[in-house]
């Protein structure tokens, strides 16, 4: 039996597998404090024997495995979690491999072997919600550096029409200042859902959007991009990003993928709500081999 | 006996080194035509027995193995090097393993097998001359995706003192239109290696190159940056480029590269004027064994 965590800002997903990662049980656990959530994925995964576990973290988090706070979430506004050690947490009452990545990197891997990636060599996964968040994966194997990467914060030009001044912590009015729900429901003072109706909430997220889309691509050059979280269930946003990323590459890149078929390249999760769970299996079953 | 080209938009370098990856001979040839080129190029290596050849390639170029125009500089300003085959051109005289890569990329594998990356896993290599070209590697491998990373021409916003339109064909104001050498000298209206004396030019041009590495470091998280081409041969502009990069990241990174060690993160070359040759070298080798 393997194990997964979807450890997230709002809520942890845990939930158990068979060897062939079908998903056998499943629960969500809302982010409180590390003591009371931690105390609920304990009572979890008590109740099964499971042989490995992999964890998707929210970041930034360290997922170096030879560094002392392997495990640990480090700077996050959410203040009780800063540099909270979760693989001691969890090593206390599971003596298996216990696997860290990123929660996007582990989507991203989920979606590249079990979803919207499948047919490819490397994709990225981008999460726009609470915050916005890119994994990666080519050939198998998730990014790293010096750490993981952090693309949810690169810069993008201000839209003209936009006068929101931004709303993250650290840099004002980078992407994720600009694009996640929350910077949406600022500029617009109204929930991100309701907002489906006015064409040009769309238009300037879809801006952002598509600037971040193209960095990536000049970046990476991944062979698929993959948009999941809670903005993009505005469906309506694809076709704004299609247009916005066709005009800001120009046919720069000469690839089909930016061309006519944008619609086969920048996609929606094919395994939706199960990208990080899945990948999680997957990296638990890994480990053990 | 290996082989090297690194061909350029200017130039094409050619050389010829031992099995240690020691040059023996090399030869600079100006870029002119294909054919002129090209003629020069076959006269310097049948002078030599060589048993595989590496070749760096100015982008965008196909450097798919498995595709039609492997070997191909795809679309460039150079009308008369559009679609040109180089692959072909060198296989009517030379009978052995031929590889190609971006030059860029193949300037950062020289960087990380005998340079300034040799103690890390992964690095970005950074050409700033006539255009900007990004290469990456990480674990010896270079980075692929549907294509080669394009780097050089991400979004970067607009210093407010900077006037001039930018001279990307494409984009316009990207990296490349705002930084590139030509940039620089259209901006000024004077050849950039005058400029020496005017701190302006320099706090223009390295806030634009602090974000694009701020940019670079989100989105890859590198071991080490290495910044080449003509115009850092301005070394005053690596503390403007470290000041900007620290105001930028505003400690949202916490990694020390970042903080008090950036003079040892990003860097100038560890084997100026040989990175690409001795990456080429390498990759020939490889395809020996
Ligand atoms: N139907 C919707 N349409 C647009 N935005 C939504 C929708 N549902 C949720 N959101 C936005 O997404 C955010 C939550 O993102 P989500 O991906 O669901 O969770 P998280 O990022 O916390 O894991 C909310 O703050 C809200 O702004
Ligand atoms: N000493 C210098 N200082 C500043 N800029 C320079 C200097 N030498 C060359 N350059 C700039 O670099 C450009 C050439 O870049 P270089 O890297 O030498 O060649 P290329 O990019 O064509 O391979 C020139 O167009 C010029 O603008
Ligand atoms: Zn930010
Ligand atoms: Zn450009």
């Amino acid at each position: 039996m393997l194990g997964a965590i979807e450890a997230g800002g709002t809520k942890f997903v845990c939930a158990v597998g068979d060897m062939d990662f079908n998903v056998i049980e499943l629960i969500e656990i809302p982010t409180t404090t590390p003591t009371k959530t931690m105390e609920k994925v304990q009572e979890f995964f008590q109740q099964f024997e499971i042989q490995a576990l992999g964890v998707g973290l929210f970041g930034p988090a360290d997922i170096n495995p030879n560094s002392a706070s392997y495990g640990c979430i480090t700077t996050t506004p959410k203040v009780q979690w800063q540099h909270f050690n979760i693989l001691s947490s969890l090593k206390e009452y599971l003596d298996v491999p216990i696997v860290f990545d990123t929660d996007v990197n582990i989507a991203a891997l989920g979606e590249a072997e079990f979803g919207a990636a499948q047919d490819v060599d490397s994709c990225i996964y981008i999460t726009i919600g609470t915050g916005i968040g890119v994994g990666a994966v080519n050939n198998g194997k998730m990014l790293h550096g010096i750490s993981h990467p952090e693309m949810g914060h690169v810069t993008v030009r201000r839209h003209p029409d936009d006068h929101f001044e931004g709303g993250c912590l650290f840099h004002l009015d980078c992407l994720e200042g600009l694009a996640s729900g929350p910077a949406i429901e600022k500029r617009w003072n109204q929930k991100a859902m309701l907002l489906e109706g006015r064409p040009q909430v769309w238009e300037i997220e879809g801006y952002y959007i598509a600037q971040a889309l193209m960095t990536y691509i000049l970046t990476l050059s991944p062979e698929r991009i993959i948009l999941g979280g809670g903005v993009m269930r505005q469906r309506q946003l694809l076709p704004v990003i299609y247009k916005h990323l066709q005009a800001m590459n120009n046919h720069y890149l000469v690839f089909p993928q930016l061309e006519d078929q944008m619609a086969n390249y920048i996609v929606t999760p094919g395994i939706e709500g199960f990208s990080a769970i899945k990948g999680a299996f997957y990296l638990a079953k890994v480990e053990l081999e």
